[in-house]
């Protein structure tokens, strides 16, 4: 790539970014978005929401997002952090020294726009010049930063984490153990069995349990009742008549509509009788192996969790229990069996997945080599031939497509991760954060990487001694196309502040007037798929930062981006859903080491390539030291993130041993684990009232 | 190797093996040699040794051995039972087909004495011939039967942990955790700080704790008051006095020999007098941050092992107190530093043997290949020349060397294993179990059958798929080594029951009259030399069952020669010195399913060398499911063997909570994890005395 085709991939993104924001700062306030922009705080605060997104503390984010978000917060200012000091070491020293090499014999100040952007690299740097020095220490300083700054943050978060349980108010999960794999002796229920089992060896300390049951059906119902509510809703909707407060058959009857409406009433009436059996009729439904039991302090329910229950280990398996609102309950529904075949054809359909994603890839990477293209489609050649064109062909187009078909992954790792049979959203979303990372690298990183370059590189991974020299040829090749990576990112971390879909999908619903956006309940936030998304631009930044540090400045005003905009999302926007207290962090910190060990290989290498041997043999040490404070780190912080100790259990216990509230919450504890699918309709059976509250919100 | 020099080998070691045992019959009721053959049972009963083994109960064995006893013969049962169906597919079904085969065209029934055993492997059958099904048929057989004996074995084995639990008298060892990393505020005292935290966290069932002292510096008083008073004893020995009661300085001043008697007496009673200094003075020992600490209940120090005790995960680490026997109390002593130092050390000479052992290996498998030996030694043509001894250097001297070198392993390994830092002898023990157990597989097996065969065939883990069709190479080119290796281990298993080193000691001690055996102790149990050693005789039958089923009947013989040879050793002659509870199991199970997919991809790459394509497809399933069934058993029985359950703890607990042994039981819990070497010497300071009951005892 030249550089002139880099500033036209900078000029469109700056120009989208900068349209984007002003479309928000726009359309934030008018009232017909504000469900849109701010479904969590109707009356938007006038001023600046850039200046807002600044002034806010994080113990307003930690009130508005949860643990979760505050730490999704500090992977922005990790960053920064961690990148400004990288920017400053690349583009201060290492780049003024490439742009003075003659390596690539380039140096022609006179026309810059049309060099190659690899007068900035290293590659430019005279191979075995002294100035490689300089180079060698920069991977020796940023590894140095970011450790001792992965340290500060790991250490902070796990402080916020033991804070946060030590002033959280009770909350059913940490009195709770889900029970698993209950054995039944013939004729008795599961409910006694737990009772018995329970009551023999844990008496003193056990206080109630709720088995659960095979609701499938039910949820089935349920959601059928929900679908022909809206689809009646809207039929209602269609007369322009906001408020509908009583008689609606009458008055519909007026415009001779009331056929449909009577069909949908008469049959949601049915349902909602056949739902209302069901939910009354114990006997129909099947006890599932599996219980909710509640003890009465947080030590004695860890007791139950880390020491085995049964003399046979497949029996009476416990673990955490997730919040009440985190549970997800038709996991609980599949069969042994089904899981297995799940669990299989999630991994047909990973392997699947990969394979596809990967020859996709290979086709982008086909765009950069404009002959190639030509020789593709020949009669695009006249249109190709258009400079600008060509230019946003190889500069601009490849990034767009990777971004707009990465952009469809999360959904469907998440899908993968719910066919495994977690039992609680956020285990879902951790697993699919994890898949969606190692998905994230290989093919956005390793694929673009072997597949930009030669094709019979591909057996780079036979020996691994060759490893650090075969990357050090291969990454360094498609560096242009990474920086171009990273700028087409700022307008797709903006397009997140106009929320487009939503907007449109929002607009699209206030001209047809029927499917008006039927709740303004704010969106969760989607941790799976933004958090690989900002991993993978710390990898590409750190891989990058000796090679080509022109990629920095353009990480950091990613990250910047970012900053400021999710810290006004988390407030504004979504709702969270669940809190796991900051476990994603571990995902982060083992990354960045990743990231790391790869910067330190690929340096090596490049050393080795640049006849400078001694570099290289003087990093070896570096990974090692990397990896064992990666390990220093996980015995030091890892086991807060899996389980509250001891002394935080028996403290807390002790200080709310006295409180008058507690007998309160013990009694609501436990009704905490019954199944949504069993609690009655909160609307009566009256479509009019059904109705009612819903309308009067839109 | 051709049949006659197989038939030397049988005949050389059958003769030694019927020597040995019959010397074994005719010494082991003699007096002076009842302190090496039955030191645990001075009178053995008359009648024969084989008749007792046999008519033994496990109930025997168990009383004698321990649960780690009954394991070690369980072995031998299970191998027997697994080798006896394989011996009837292989050598019933199996070596006929071969042997009616005309692949390598030998068929010549008048000369077999001269024949190459090759006639009798899977070889010998016409490539692609439907033969081959039973051989595919045979895979399947073994495999099944041998997973149903393993699953029949780990619940056997594991039905019997839970039940010796359940039926042990209270022992320390459940009621105490080993508590390490325990920090101090300045000025504390580590006692106080345990005291401290665990009245504050375990107030209702925290009993009482002893520190960890160093006691380096002592136990090497300790140890050189202990030579010097062997070397005092054995000068006072010399005179043929039996029995000397009183005023030895006078008695042996007659003979002109008091000189160094009275310099070691001196020397001796200084010692002893700096050790009651050393003892007595606790200010001069210094605190390790490391404590046993005991509960009032199995379950609650259950509790304070799985529950993390602090918030700092690197504080309060908490461990399965070891029984106070099998505390390894120089542990301690070592830093943190040191621990470093030692694994890295550990590491280097880890490599550094496998290195010397691969070379002699490579000179062993050389000897095998006669031309190649005459070449080095040409001195030697002649008599290598003679029909006998040219068998006896080829089919069994490189046998002979190998076992003589690996006896010297073991030691070397539990060396290592000590170094790395492990609390109990049975900590060092199982690891070197594994340790040993790797070592042999690597250099024993794959170095055999890589060095073997041409050296080009090195590069055999390049390629994954091509792992079986290189293993179905050179693994039956070695066939005839390993059959010979087989029938060797019948005199070293045979020189087991008559201790040969043991036995020559003595001897050579009863002529010297000056270094008698001092203490007719029993020696303890070796598991983790003689686990590996037998199970790699299990590795060799099962791999060797499809290709060369004449080693079959071989390793049948050894397995029942073995057992019966441990089960009168482990009642005559060795002391248990732990009991681990069976824990040994889980190593001999893993290592079986590993020679099962051994055996699995060999026969898949012999199948497809053969021209039998859909043999080796269909046997891709085989190392999958028995992987599968692996995992199975690692859910439903591993746990058993890491930790008891709730249920068992608490039934446990209950069933002794009333009996009035246990307040004593608890005083005595107080002062059970003291450090012997803290303990005062039993002997007074009068040195008559002091030799006095071993002199009676002789």
């Amino acid at each position: 790539m030249i550089v002139s085709a880099l500033a036209t991939a900078v000029g469109v993104n700056l120009g989208l970014t900068v349209l984007l924001a002003s479309t928000y700062s726009l359309l934030r306030r008018r009232p017909p978005f504000v469900s849109v922009y701010a479904p969590r705080r109707p009356y938007a605060p006038l001023g600046s929401w850039l200046a807002a997104a600044w002034r806010r503390s994080e113990d307003d984010i930690h009130a508005a997002a949860g643990l979760d978000g505050v730490v999704f917060v500090r992977i922005f200012v990790f960053s920064i952090r961690v990148f400004a000091v990288v920017a400053v070491v690349g583009v201060g020293v290492l780049m003024p020294i490439n742009f003075l090499g003659d390596q690539l014999r380039l140096i022609d100040f006179t026309d810059l726009p049309s060099k190659s952007v690899d007068v900035l690299s290293i590659s430019n740097v005279q191979d075995g010049s002294n100035k490689l020095w300089l180079h060698f220490s920069a991977v020796y300083i940023i590894t140095g930063v970011a450790c001792y700054l992965l340290y500060y943050e790991y250490k902070y978060i796990s402080g916020k984490r033991l804070e946060y349980f030590m002033t959280s108010k009770p909350l059913p999960q940490y009195f709770t153990v889900l029970v698993r794999a209950i054995p039944i002796t013939d004729g008795g229920s599961v409910s006694d069995a737990v009772d018995k089992f329970f009551k023999e060896y844990h008496p003193s300390t056990y206080l109630s349990h709720t088995v659960v049951h095979q609701t499938g059906r039910l949820r089935r119902l349920l959601n059928e009742t929900e679908i022909i509510w809206r689809k009646l809703k809207n039929i209602k909707y269609v007369p322009h008549v906001s408020h509908i407060e009583n008689r609606p058959k009458k008055f519909l009857g007026l415009f001779g509509r009331n056929n449909p409406v009577r069909k949908y009433q008469k049959r949601l009436e049915d349902l909602e009788e056949n739902v209302r059996m069901e939910q009354s009729d114990a006997t129909r439904r099947r006890e599932i192996p599996a219980a909710f039991v509640s003890f009465k302090s947080r030590y004695a329910s860890a007791n139950a969790i880390y020491v085995r229950q049964s003399d046979n280990p497949t029996e009476w398996q416990t673990e955490h229990a997730p919040d009440p609102h985190d549970v997800y309950w038709p996991s609980f529904s599949t069969s042994f069996m089904e899981q297995w075949i799940s669990k299989f054809v999630v991994f047909v359909a990973s392997v699947l997945l990969i394979i596809v994603f990967l020859l996709v890839v290979a086709f982008i990477q086909g765009l950069t080599y404009m002959n190639q293209l030509e020789a593709w489609l020949p009669f695009l050649r006249n249109i190709l031939e258009i400079a600008i064109v060509s230019q946003l062909v190889t500069g601009y187009l490849p990034s767009v497509i990777l971004h707009f078909l990465s952009s469809y992954v999360p959904s469907i790792m998440k899908l993968f991760s719910t066919m495994q049979g977690f039992v609680s959203v956020s285990g879902i979303e951790r697993s699919a954060c994890n898949k969606m990372l190692r998905f994230t690298i290989w093919t956005v990183f390793f694929a673009n990487v072997l597949t930009g370059s030669a094709l019979d590189q591909l057996d780079i991974f036979v020996d691994p001694k060759e490893i650090p020299q075969r990357l050090a040829v291969v990454v360094p090749a498609q560096a242009s196309f990474f920086i171009a990576y990273v700028v087409t990112s700022w307008t797709s971390i903006t397009s997140e502040l106009t929320q487009t879909s939503a907007l449109l999908y929002h607009l699209w619903g206030s001209c047809a007037k029927c499917c008006k956006r039927e709740d303004s309940e704010a969106p969760s936030m989607h941790y799976h798929s933004e958090i690989p998304r900002i991993l993978l631009f710390g990898l590409l930044g750190l891989t990058y930062s000796i090679v080509a540090p022109l990629i920095l400045p353009f990480v950091l005003t990613y990250f910047c981006l970012g900053y400021f905009i999710f810290r006004n999302q988390l407030c504004n926007v979504y709702a969270p859903q669940y809190d796991t207290g900051g476990r994603f962090w571990p995902i982060v910190h083992n990354t960045t080491i990743f990231s790391l060990v790869l910067m330190h290989l690929i340096s090596i290498g490049v050393f080795g390539v640049k006849e400078f041997p001694l570099g290289s043999s003087l990093l070896v040490p570096l990974p090692v030291l990397t990896l064992l404070f990666n390990a220093y780190c996980g015995n030091r912080f890892y086991p807060i993130f899996e389980a509250y100790s001891t002394e935080s259990l028996v403290n807390k216990d002790i200080q709310e041993q006295s409180k008058p509230e507690m007998a309160e919450f013990f009694s609501s504890l436990e009704t905490a684990y019954s199944d949504p699918a069993l609690k009655p309709i909160q609307r009566s059976s009256n479509s009019d009232e059904r109705t009612a509250p819903l309308l009067s919100s839109v």
